[in-house]
């Protein structure tokens, strides 16, 4: 195809470090304690995969709200699990392609994983892979399928996988009778309450901590407690807008309610 | 392609500075204050990709009834960024293309905009580009995809792209799971009062104060103060064809309530 | 394809002046007044495309019953408006043609005209042209968005076009979203009064004046004055049958009153 | 294709005679008085297209229950016209045709009857050659469109057409949206009275009258003169059945009565 | 096709006797008195075909619950016929064919057919052949339409052809318009009673008199008298596992009750 | 096709040992008597094809909820049955393949087993090989017929063959109208009562008595003696999962509570 015969030619083998760490680009923030377990249970699937012998092949589903940084913790576990093959598969890496080129560019990446000892492959996006689109609905069943199969298609001998694939649609992921067929699951959380949104603002440096009590105080109706509900990603994308205006707590916090009142 | 072949060449770089100027045909008239305010905002996101470190990528939609100015004020705000790469994807340009072929469009677009160091994509009419139709409902799923992963695909380090979205159909796009793509979105507003509508007519300069005045007073119901809510295209259009018949007034107060009703 | 290389070459510029007279064979009956002022409106858009500089671009919806002379009426206003190119883009010239094919035919069409400095295209049946049947419903969505962008595409700086489309289908048309890309609409009624009706019988010169008081006499109930409600195509039709038959008047009364029950 | 170049080749000119007289295989039993009025109408739209200037098109419709003689009363009407060109479109001649092979096969059946003086086209089992199948509904849109096209395209001038079309499927055709194609339309009628049916089985000479009588005196219950409902082409293949089986008269009645059921 | 290629030739013209005999493997157990009546009225629609001159074609369906028995009672009739020629069209001969492929291969079935002076075709599980599946429904219009016009094709002069059709889905062909294609029909039953079950025990000398006590006392509830409803075929297969088991009595009724309460 | 091309050939002939072998990774555990008796129940089947003169095609359906231990049930009995020839259709030898690829697949798979005395096909997870999918519902229905067929195709004289197929779609398979075309099934259960679990942990070696006993008090309400209702195969994998953590009990103990769950 056309696009895919433009597309620069990457290595088969070794890991994709500047793909992935460009996923992480805004760094971990740890707002809440659930941050750290997720990273947590990810060392525990890598050791299980890395070192057992019973278990070649295991799949993990990272789920949660859009932007609530589901690819930046599935990149970190990866990148810190010191396998020696990486692949991400990425729906910006198929732009363009025709259903089969997909299936082709799935199926020979889980074929690069099967030939090293330890792998991981992230499948970032799941829904956008299998062109989900909620009217109808519609959705690629062959990509669908070879996923779900990927999924479960075992390893040579002596060699062994991890699977680590992020969706915002859980729910889409269970009426296709695909969420059953990983091995387990973890839930990425929104930023919840004032608490974890002051400690971002503090970390972004882009406030002073006055500005910070403003922004407090007209976000919401902070005596309800309201949960906030917004995506880590949102919040350091609203305070990069806040920046450019002269008005800048009056931008972020039309900018948060706004997303908080989608979120309704 | 036949009609592929047929079209004329454009430089892959550049800015298509008189395709843009023509979308801008009939001036921006400041009818409301609103439109000054559309503007700075435009202004405010060209800004956060054009200097920030931190936003290689920002999208933003326009949306609002038909014939608002949605165009026009995309076009303005790319050609007063001053940027040195702006890119308009357009169905109009792609007429009798296949399926395959607006992907490969769309692509290249984004892929020529990718290699420019701050760039401007201005998607005009979405819905038209993913041959939306309410019947069924319809529309090119591949092409939808596209535009969905081309909204998020980051650009190469260094490289910044703001991206200028127009629709008339918010609520389609909004059930599509589309909407949600874009980092930013802004409404654009029909003509609503009788000093609007006064406004633009003298700035027309077709009617005379005396003629303006029987417009006004056949409008609608004046009392009422009904919302007028038509959209400033089809009011320019509409004085256009008034202009050609002796009864002046009489056609402009027809088209115009026509209009209105079909608004209901 | 098959029946495209053996329909017969036109010229692809000047006027299908003979496929258009064709079009009005029983010439223009002027039953009512509504007849003369469709034709002035008509000439309205003729006169604000070719004269204004300020509208380039101008379409116009001809709707009503089957066979009430849409298409002669259209044909009219297009041989009489004087414009250099005039174009007659129908389903007859498309049979056999696949769905490309028929986007290329149109697209060729609008291609040529923008050639022209002030062009004619003439739509007719556009339901039939997109296939267009309602169980299903089907119809292509490749050949109604061809239509779609086409009617909105600018011509070239200094050109001029005219769009004058035809439809029995006006609130198909609508569910399509169609109906909105049209700057304005033209209805054109039925034969609705025993007055209208007597008129055409007479201009006919196929019944004798006692026949036409028989015929009256014997059609719905002439004391409800009821809508009669029948295309004039039909009508005339209907004389030609009767005029074999001898029962002449029962014949033509038949017809027209199984045309009336149709109706209801 | 395949079948399609296995199929004997026929003239392109001329009368399908014998093909046509094969379709009338039973002769015409005069069982009512229909079917000569059916006969006559027929003539009448015969010389509308073959002697009036005025009509050079003409479509009528032959509806009717399965089995009720459609085929062999247009055939009848077709042979006795006297016009020099006559072309039979039915399923039949086109099993195992793409749908690209079926609109090609019947579009050339038009070209070449355009290019006799006055033709007849006899359209057979339109829902048969539309592949209509009542669960989905599906068809082939392609070859409806055809259809409805070809009904429509004006002859070149100085060349007259009749089209003559069967259907057992009317409510269909008018669900299609396809039945108002046409200029008029004949219902063809079951054998409905005991008497119609004791003038087939005299004519048929296969009873006694004493068998007559008992055949009577067992189908469906005499005194309540109930509808029979049956088609002729059914009641003269029952006859035959019936003529192999020793007790002729009991086969018969049972075949009637099943018949007469499955109309209920 | 591939697996087409790999079928082994087999002659266009002469009795697939050995293909036939293998449909009749069980032999045809007289269980019931209907079973002769089936075999009787399938000779006379022989005699009707074959002898007289009035009936060049006729179509008969076979019909039942699965396993009564209809391939081998439809297989029986065609050679018992004494026709030159016959012809299995049979889903099985046709695994792995495109729809094109079947198109073909039924026409050319059907080709042959019409070859000979006297022929039989047999389609066998009609259901299957066009791809039938409820969820949907689905199924092979091409194919199904290819059926239905050549059940209704005339043969050529002189020559003359009976159709033998079988299905367990004789709803769907209601539902399908397909079933009025048939000239006739046949019901061919399930094993109801228990004397017909202790007939078909006894003919199969796998049990002795004691064993089919015990079988008949434990199977439903005898003094019901329920009907049993279970295809003959099952029944033969099911004496054949319980042959193996040394609980012989007990797994045959085992098995017949599962079916049994499957039927409900 | 690209991935077909890759995949490694096997001989077309003899057993597929070690890929069956890999099916049966955790061994048999014998935590019920149902599974004895799945296994004899094999065994009556492969005896009553590979012995008796009178069922030379014979397809038995193992199903059951996931992660139950079909395939290691299906490849069990298969290996020991000691057929000559073995093959397995499993879903991950066809990733990336064609409609028409698996189709050759299969139909390849049958037609080396008809060449073989006696042989045994295994068809594994029927509902992933169909391209099910619950949203739709989708599925392949060229593959859905051609196993249907395969399933009945009787293999050439002399030969015998038996299928076992398994499936957790035991309901999609009754609504396809697939699970008939089985002569017999077989269910394979869940671990549902405590001392089933106990049994498998205690074979498993991993927990010591004590933690056995904590395990089993922290996993449901065990007063209620609740139905667990697991799948052996994820209970194996939670030991390992459990393995890796510190609190291995609490680790494995919150596994199965969750499948627990979402069992309800
Ligand atoms: N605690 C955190 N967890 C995840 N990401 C974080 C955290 N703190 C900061 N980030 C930054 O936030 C961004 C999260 O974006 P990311 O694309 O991973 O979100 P996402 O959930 O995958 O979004 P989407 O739903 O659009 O796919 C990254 O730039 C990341 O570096
Ligand atoms: N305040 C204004 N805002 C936008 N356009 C204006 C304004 N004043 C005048 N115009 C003129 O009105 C026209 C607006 O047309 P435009 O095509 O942009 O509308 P649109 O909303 O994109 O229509 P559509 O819904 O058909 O896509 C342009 O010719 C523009 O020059
Ligand atoms: N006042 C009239 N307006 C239009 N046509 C007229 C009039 N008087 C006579 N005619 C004749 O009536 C016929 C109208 O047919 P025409 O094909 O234009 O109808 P139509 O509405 O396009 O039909 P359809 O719905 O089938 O497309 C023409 O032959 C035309 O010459
Ligand atoms: N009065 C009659 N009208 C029509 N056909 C008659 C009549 N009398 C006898 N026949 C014979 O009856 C048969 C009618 O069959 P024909 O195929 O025309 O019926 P049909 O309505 O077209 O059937 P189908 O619904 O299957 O298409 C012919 O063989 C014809 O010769
Ligand atoms: N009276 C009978 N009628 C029919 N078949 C019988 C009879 N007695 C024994 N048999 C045997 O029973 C078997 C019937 O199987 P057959 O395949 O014909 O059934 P079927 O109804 O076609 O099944 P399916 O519904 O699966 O197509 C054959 O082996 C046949 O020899
Ligand atoms: N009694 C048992 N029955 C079946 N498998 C067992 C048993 N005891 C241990 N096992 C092991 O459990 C695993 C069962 O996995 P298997 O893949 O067969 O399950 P499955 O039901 O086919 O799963 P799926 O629904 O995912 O296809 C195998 O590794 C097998 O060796
Ligand atoms: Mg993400
Ligand atoms: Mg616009
Ligand atoms: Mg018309
Ligand atoms: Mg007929
Ligand atoms: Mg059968
Ligand atoms: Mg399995």
């Amino acid at each position: 195809d056309f696009y895919h015969a433009l597309e620069e030619v990457k290595p088969a083998f070794g890991i994709a470090e500047e793909e992935l760490e460009s996923c992480v680009q805004g760094g971990i923030i740890h707002f809440s304690p659930v941050i750290r377990e997720i990273l947590k249970e990810g060392q525990l699937f890598v050791k299980q995969v890395g070192e057992a012998n019973a278990t070649p092949l295991f799949s993990v589903l990272l789920h949660g709200h859009p932007a609530t940084g589901k690819t930046a913790l599935a990149a970190r576990i990866a990148i810190d699990s010191g396998f020696p093959f990486i692949r991400l598969i990425s729906p910006e890496d198929m732009v363009g392609f025709s259903e089969m080129a997909k299936v082709q560019h799935i199926a020979k990446a889980f074929m690069d994983a099967h030939k090293s000892r330890t792998s991981i492959v992230v499948v970032d996006n799941v829904e956008r892979i299998i062109d989900w689109v909620p009217i109808g609905p519609r959705f690629s069943n062959t990509v669908l399928q070879t996923l779900m199969v990927s999924l479960r298609k075992q390893p040579p001998k002596g060699r062994r996988l991890l699977i680590l694939a992020t969706t915002t649609e859980r729910a889409v992921l269970k009426q296709l009778d695909f969420y059953n067929s990983f091995d387990s699951d973890i839930m990425v959380p929104t930023v919840n309450t004032y608490d974890e949104l002051l400690y971002i603002l503090e970390q972004s440096e882009a406030f002073s901590p006055q500005e910070i009590d403003e922004v407090l105080g007209s976000i919401g109706d902070i005596h309800d407690n309201r949960r906030i509900g917004v995506g880590i990603k949102k919040i350091l994308l609203s305070i990069e807008t806040a920046k450019q205006d002269p008005d800048k707590v009056g931008r972020f916090a039309r900018a948060i309610n706004r997303a908080i009142d989608e979120d309704l």
